[in-house]
């Protein structure tokens, strides 16, 4: 009987913390919402690098790293909105996968938060084309990421 | 005749830098769809804020803090898309105005900034009334700005 109350209180404890952790958004479309405004502003700021990488407008070593440093401080952002309960549904081309197997993405997010990070490490030190090079690491964890959670 | 040459020398290289100030994006609707992304953002994070202020939500110090902290990281980040060209015109409620007096807007975008860098750091200090009463700073900031540049 002890360990029923105990296994029970502990379910508990579990799910007020899970639920503390995604009570943020009030609604799912609150949570896509915010994710996409945040996938808005990366694809923004790393559309500038890529017209810089592939020659479209000249290398601006300035305007380089601070665009990758944007990208960089929004990375964290939008992860524990994708995760929000019940955001599989309306208008969102997320699978189900991602909340039913929330470590798998967990896993991607940190890599293209890790790719990020060192993208914009390069980008300070000037070196166009190490710049260049992690610009392209980037767009692999992009992919990996969007390839298995889009519909 | 010298003059004026000189004076189309400098007409052109002024336009050149505006250009490049606003080159960001390929289309009024880029910029738009940008500036609301990051106004999604701060007002997400604002909420939060909102809900602890007005006791709907028990304070919690580093969760008050780190919404702080993020509506001042993206705060500087939406001016220049509300100062794109032509972006007064589709799915915005802009006023025409704030393209016509870019020194006004700038300086009501700068007191945001202003009041939000001062939220986040009372926020870092923990004294709840300082905080709240701060946070009505900006809300008063956010709404200054509202009435003067909303259609």
């Amino acid at each position: 009987m002890n360990r029923i109350i105990k296994t029970i209180s502990v379910l508990m404890i579990f799910s007020i913390l899970v639920g503390a952790a995604y009570a943020q958004f009030a609604k799912p479309e609150d949570a896509i919402k915010y994710r996409k405004a945040v996938m808005t502003i990366i694809a923004q700021h790393f559309g500038r690098l890529g017209a810089m990488v592939k020659g479209k407008v000249p290398y601006d070593q300035k305007a380089f790293a601070g665009n990758a440093a944007v990208i960089k401080t929004v990375s964290v952002l939008p992860w524990e909105a994708f995760l929000s309960p019940g955001s599989d549904k309306g208008q969102t081309t997320m699978k189900s996968g991602v909340l039913k197997n929330p470590a798998d993405f967990k896993a991607l997010a940190q890599q293209f938060e890790m790719e990020v990070g060192k993208l914009s490490a390069v980008a300070k030190g000037g070196d166009f084309d190490a710049a260049r090079a992690q610009f392209g690491a980037v767009a692999q964890s992009c992919k990996a990421c969007h390839s298995k959670t889009r519909k």
